[in-house]
């Protein structure tokens, strides 16, 4: 008997990611694997049924529940999906089971094994396993564009008949995996790109990347390559420190995660608003690779100080990016 | 008697910019002329009122009208504001004489000097007066950003722990200001960028920014530099090549311009869009600096194939991000 591996269609608003992708399916089925997705589970994602090849389809989710031995999600699975679980099937994706009591129990108790990928330490032996720098990839990429595309300035130099446009200045504040990219992409565009972490050791990979490291005098390094909370002193010299970069930037990218207990670690730019008095200043949030593993809808922000328009479906925006991300279909 | 240079509040919607920016009132102002600012007239721009200096302010459009002798626009004036200029007064701006019979009258009627600042020839000679390259600089600029946000892929290749992932494909079609800007920009994104434009010799151009040049064996050299129209023969046969890159591309950039006598060159892309079966294709339309000499509200356009869901405020935000362009306030 192969073993059987399920996919749902992932049912929380705005979800467009799907736990696997045709490539993969065809590795697992190639491996001995059946592999088996409710019908349209990729569609969301631009995953065609037509695209997995040597799978198997189930009409609805009552299919594959029954059958799974291993049930990949993306989403926490509804604790009645776990209830019906095959005793001994293991689940595996972002559980987020610290906000996911009900479905925790659930598990327990229908003696189902679980994995909350988000939860496997980022060290280089569970590299393979690493379900969330990609996310974090996007976040800081795609807030850039965010950020670019609102700003009414241009990013990069530009010389016209019109006249020398100077490049725009942008911000990032948190210089993980999301904030690198957000600088990289930054640059890429011509910015001028100064960074800030409470991380001193990220000072060369933002420097690396052509930005310039933005000192306070303050770190905070905590256990496993994460900042730790800041005392009320600390916070009240970075921010010192940071208002006046944040004052004198055209765009600040944010990219501060919430811890992984579901704590969520000061963010560092919102206080300093304040300060803020450029008309058209642009304020894009990257944050924030969540407990549940990805973006949570409605972490996008710009916010202006003027007029300007608002815009729209940046969380549509945003969900559309993810998918590409977890796919990486190329 | 100095004299007066006067600037309304544009009324037509979605026109956010300013005939004047502060910095060049200030110029004028040295120079001994006495500048006429109806109040607001900067504030969709992001040039509030208090930074003018060295300027007069009017409550309303008919102070302004009633003392100009020098009248300075974005979108053309209404006919009636024609009308109520002092006889010999001098109107400068996008004028679109072509498709404003009842201003071009009024002009004459009143014996009002008028001057479209779009159909000042693009000569080395008169570049000091080009009012339009700036404005092709940002919709380049602006279309591929949108490009690049509605894109469920990244434009630069990635690597993450996820995998390698690969550069998206752009093409460009069009490779004048707007085109070159277009190109410039999604190379800066990190994108493998094709570009095509009817005048062969954009090839260099085109070659010296990195992109490739797509040969379609049809060359369509015009007068001043800008394309003639092609032929139905030759119309074909760009089409066939041009089908097939659309087909490659993941996301198509065009740059056609209407012609100055408001006849529209064939846009090449749409033509070509019932070839698109990639789900997420991106069509991304930065036409056309038109003959009003700005980017006319709804030229943007982002085609989707699928359920992408839609990007709403495109004008809006192609609307601010002109206002940079003309303002150049840096």
């Amino acid at each position: 008997m192969p073993v059987t591996i399920g996919v749902l269609k992932e049912t929380v608003r705005g979800e467009n990611r799907v736990a696997i992708v045709p490539e993969v399916a065809s590795r697992l089925a190639a491996l001995g694997a059946k592999v088996l997705l409710e019908r349209g589970a990729g569609a969301a994602a631009r995953f065609p049924d037509a695209q997995y090849k040597d799978v198997a389809f189930a009409d609805g989710a009552d299919g594959v529940i029954a059958a799974a031995d291993l049930l990949f999600t993306v989403q926490p699975p509804d604790a009645a999906v776990a209830a019906r679980l095959k005793p001994g099937a293991v689940v595996a994706g972002f559980l987020s089971p610290h906000n996911q009591a009900p479905l925790v129990r659930a598990l327990r108790e229908h003696k189902v094994t679980s994995f909350a990928m988000e939860l496997v330490p980022r060290i280089s032996r569970a590299q393979s396993m690493d379900a969330l720098s990609s996310q974090a990839a996007v976040a800081g990429y795609k807030a850039v564009l965010i950020g670019a595309a609102a700003l009414d300035k241009f990013f990069p130099m530009l010389t016209t008949a019109a006249g020398t446009i100077r490049p725009a200045t942008v911000l990032v504040i948190g210089a993980g995996v999301a904030g690198l990219q957000a600088i990289a992409t930054a640059k890429r565009l011509g910015a001028v790109v100064e960074a800030y972490d409470v991380r001193s050791a990220t000072r060369e990979q933002v420097k690396s990347l052509g930005a310039k490291f933005v000192e306070t005098g303050v770190t905070a390094e905590g256990t496993g390559g994460y900042a730790r909370e800041l005392t009320a002193e600390e916070k009240a010299k970075q921010q010192e420190v940071l208002d006046a970069r944040i004052a004198a930037a055209d765009c600040v990218v944010t990219t501060v995660s919430p811890a992984f207990d579901g704590s969520q670690l000061p963010p560092s730019g919102p206080a300093a608003m304040s300060t803020i008095t450029e008309p058209g200043f642009i304020f894009s949030t990257a944050a924030a690779v969540t407990s549940t593993g990805g973006l949570r809808p409605g972490t996008w922000a710009v916010v202006m100080t003027t007029s300007m328009p608002p815009i729209a479906s940046l969380s549509s925006a945003c969900w559309a990016a993810r998918s590409s991300a977890v796919s990486s279909r190329a």
